[in-house]
């Protein structure tokens, strides 16, 4: 941890790298307990454990299709030409030679049938059906366990559930289930009023991807009191201040977590983005975001979206598909810092999108995703392949 | 349109092909009507009409940093062994040679300042700094129409709407955003009480992935009337029944839909779920989808899915993300049916996961993803590098 100096008129002394950001977040952000949903609502939650099938699946033989349940040796020999005769009995009772049994699909199997008889290979008779071919036995027909035997591992703890995941947790009586409880982050714009607050929308929609969900805060702090009421930390699981991170008069968020509680770091070698700072409330991990909205946005995906994804159980690795493609101009970064452009993808390569402001998103939204050059290099010669994050959810 | 035959007992008499049950939702379901949402719910919903910078972005030039707005030429020639003082006026004040003005970041620059001096560049005095370095004109400044000219299209209709979008957003100043409704769709879930309903929370998991809202149905229809009621289309944009679309005896829903309405399919060359139907109720779209859950999971991906996507202005085919790996086993499929498998990825390929029947979901949860083989081929042979539908949402 640093020892705090304000940094206010004067500028940075120095920056963290970001590996020790979310190292630091890492460390501090596990996932949360579990909660309890009713199946329809679990959609894109991570298990919070194993689910096992409670008896065999399934349970007891069962037809796969609508047709008749019969035993094969009584259809050998069957033909259009010479057409067997079989006595219906209803469903339930036990198969003796000579007998069918109408069985819909996904019903249990009548005891004594092997195999099921599709209405296309019979004529119905008055109270008997008219056999047209032979069938063998086990056709279209399920065992007991085919699908999984009792006591086997469905759904493992862990897992982002899936819409077929629903279902099976369903087919093995389950109402409900059991998965990690949402983060609640408290999302405070600290913003100056001198523009409108674009950061809160656009923090809201990267909390809610990454599974969080945000508390409403009632005003914007305009100053150093307000803003540390806003970080009373009762009943959230992290803290987010946008803005008053840098190094006017006015940027007090860092001074007050300081003495709020403890700041971690101010400062971190990533551009845009320089003005992130780390610390915490009462155990409550803070981030302090910069306000220039590109910078906010940036800062966001590398580091308050791995706190909630830490925090909601999921892969704390950013979540963006991405794509490797050659650049088609050069990138110079500094070495030790992260920095991040964005880029617009053509045919035979990602086009570095020109920007000249933390304070500009129009080149982020324009772009297709953003190539992050680590801090160990000093850029990308062209025509280097390089990763890209979408920015496209899927 | 097919005139309707009651195929129940005697199975289906032709199936209709997957292209012409899609070509059929794709010309009767478009992009419904726009709502209109707070910034901060509208992401990853589809934007309904354009958005063009209502001025110049910024709209007056402004600083990028933190600093004091000064003149250029009143820096020439400064250095540590030999500083320039400059008078601190206040901000907005018009500068004259000699003079500089604490500007924030992203504040306006006052008349006549051409460039911003670092904090890091200079030692405050009293009413005076004293000038370390020179600076260039136009450093850490932005112009007007840096970012975007006055009218120039920010967000184009039919977008899909991104968190960096919403920030962009409120910078032009807007509160809320005009997007496409969200579909509502009522699930009508018709699965005979045998087993446990698997296909609710399934479906509504799906529906609310693709941008719909499902419509909450008061109770499981049990006969034809109870059936025809909730076929009752008030109010709901497209309607999915489950269950009862087999050739048993209770396989009420086609010829309920077919009284009800318009049974424009019923059977579709689609393994598992080729107890598909389609229709409409006094225009609204109805979707019959088979009771067993991994022919309705499948079914509702290739035609639910699709509607709902299309409705909710979304792209309209699978939004599964895909990778291409060469198969480790033959896929036997018959000509003129699509047929779906479930695979497991490996390091070197793609395994197919036996599953017997339409009934089992397990090999559906148990797979990475599922391929298609389409209604013109026969199947597959091993090693065929085929597309992979990957379950992950991501």
């Amino acid at each position: 941890m640093q020892s705090f100096r304000d940094i206010r008129l004067q500028g940075f002394a120095n920056r963290v790298p970001v590996a020790a950001a979310t190292a630091w977040i890492d460390a501090r952000c596990a996932a949360l307990p579990s909660e309890t949903l009713p199946l329809a609502e679990a959609f894109d939650r991570i298990l919070a454990a194993d689910i096992a099938a409670p008896r065999a699946l399934p349970p007891v033989p069962r037809s796969g299709i609508d047709g008749y349940a019969v035993r094969a040796a009584d259809t050998v020999g069957a033909s259009g030409y010479a057409p067997l005769t079989l006595r219906l009995i209803a469903n339930g009772a036990p198969l003796t030679p000579g007998t069918a049994a109408l069985v819909e699909a996904g019903h249990p199997l009548p005891p004594g049938a092997d195999t099921m008889l599709p209405f296309t290979l019979c004529e119905p008779g008055q109270g008997t059906i008219d056999v047209l071919n032979s069938v063998a036995a086990g056709a279209d027909i399920e065992s007991a366990g085919d699908e999984a035997g009792a006591g086997a591992l469905l759904l493992a703890a862990g897992r982002c559930l899936h819409p077929a995941d629903l279902g099976l947790a369903a087919i093995t009586g389950l109402d409900t289930i059991s998965v990690v409880r949402h983060p609640r982050v408290r999302l405070i714009p600290a913003t100056p009023g001198l523009t409108a607050d674009a950061n809160t929308p656009m923090l809201t929609a990267l909390i809610h991807r990454d599974g969080g969900q945000v508390e409403p805060v009632r005003s914007t702090p305009t100053d150093s009191a307000a803003l540390r009421t806003a970080l009373n930390a009762t009943d959230v699981d992290l803290i987010v201040v946008c803005g008053r991170t840098g190094t006017g008069p006015e940027d007090f968020a860092a001074p007050v977590l300081a003495e709020a509680g403890e700041l971690a770091f101010h400062g971190l070698a990533l551009r845009p983005g320089d003005s992130t700072g780390l610390g915490r409330v009462a155990g409550v991990p803070v981030i302090l975001l910069p306000g220039p909205p590109a910078a906010c946005f940036y800062a966001a995906e590398l580091l308050v979206g791995r706190a909630v994804r830490r925090l909601a159980g999921r892969p704390a690795d950013l979540p963006h598909r991405t794509v490797v493609r050659p650049l088609r101009r050069k990138l110079t970064s500094e070495v030790g810092s992260t920095d991040i452009f964005p880029v617009r993808l053509s045919a035979d390569g990602a086009e570095p999108i020109p920007s000249g402001s933390s304070f500009a998103l129009y080149p982020t939204v324009q772009a297709d995703g953003f190539v992050i050059v680590p801090a160990e290099l000093e850029g990308y010669a062209p025509g280097t392949a390089v990763a890209i994050f979408l920015n496209d959810p899927i």
